[in-house]
């Protein structure tokens, strides 16, 4: 359903809002208009791009983290309720992929999920120990990745913590974590 | 026990024979001399740094190796016989630590492994399908670790792989791989 220009631009407004991880590519075709036209649409509502709304929030996100240091986030960390649940997202460019194939090397999806895991954990000193890993559907050059957390039990020297991410609604990888932690106390005693 | 310059120099020489990726501290320990010493006896027995031996045994095994491009290998591999076992080094730099503690980050252990399996599948396609992994012991900065993967089951359209990797004599890391491939055919097919 094509909009006249004033609509539409309301109606893009709204939808940023509801998901503000929406791409150029999926608003255009939701709104049957070009990339180009989308692009002019934010500029004109005075909304950054895509990378740059992520990084605005992963920015914030980042400063709340107490277990690693924001740079070291594979990936930006766009949700984080602290040992609960973490979301963050990875744009897999061509540093992320097979060269012959374009398929996304299996070590970087695992990475996003394990530092999504230590980051999550609100203590000073998190490891790894476990990890149970599935690659679901192979995932391509450009495609962009959300990891989504959850602890699922959390003992007095461990926590488990499952992940799945996914590209859209597609799940691509799933993997459960046991991650052990250090506290504060037993670091200075 | 202490030798004579030219006695050292030939137990040196013999020693890195037998073990060509012993690094010059552990011969200064193993001939109680400083690491400078072993430096220019290496010079003057035309022997290159640990650093290049690698390097120039890894080109060799690059060059033999089907499913994955020798530069996109995380490590360098030291002995491959394709679809049976293969050997990488990977020398933990200051990239591939946490930089609070100084521990490696999982990931970098993860790809070592992870690309070790691709690279001894003599297939045009490898791809991680599930993985198990054990982080057994704290790796640190500057720690070169050696990942031996051995393949312990073929079937039709997967292999399953076992790697260990060590630092020294000590066990860091375990994982088991199903690695599916594809073959020529069904690539033209």
């Amino acid at each position: 359903m094509k909009l006249k220009k004033q609509a539409r631009r309301d109606s893009i407004k709204k939808e940023i809002e509801r998901n503000p991880f929406i791409t150029d590519l999926d608003l255009s075709e939701k709104f049957d208009v070009s990339i180009q036209t989308i692009r002019l649409d934010r500029t004109n509502l005075n909304i950054p791009e895509l990378r740059k709304r992520i990084k605005n929030v992963a920015k914030e996100n980042h400063d709340r983290i107490r277990s690693i240091d924001g740079s070291e986030i594979i990936g930006d960390v766009i949700n984080v309720e602290p040992d609960k649940h973490a979301v963050s997202i990875i744009n897999i460019g061509e540093d992320s992929v097979f060269s012959r194939n374009l398929i996304a090397r299996g070590h970087v999806l695992f990475a996003q999920a394990n530092s999504l895991c230590v980051a999550l954990i609100h203590k000073p000193v998190v490891l790894t120990k476990e990890s149970n890993i599935k690659f679901i559907k192979t995932v391509k050059l450009n495609d962009i990745v959300t990891a989504e957390a959850q602890v699922v039990e959390y003992k007095e020297k461990y926590y488990i913590i499952e992940v799945k991410s996914y590209v859209k609604e597609q799940q691509v990888f799933g993997g459960t974590f046991k991650m052990y932690y250090t506290s504060e106390d037993e670091i200075n005693g």
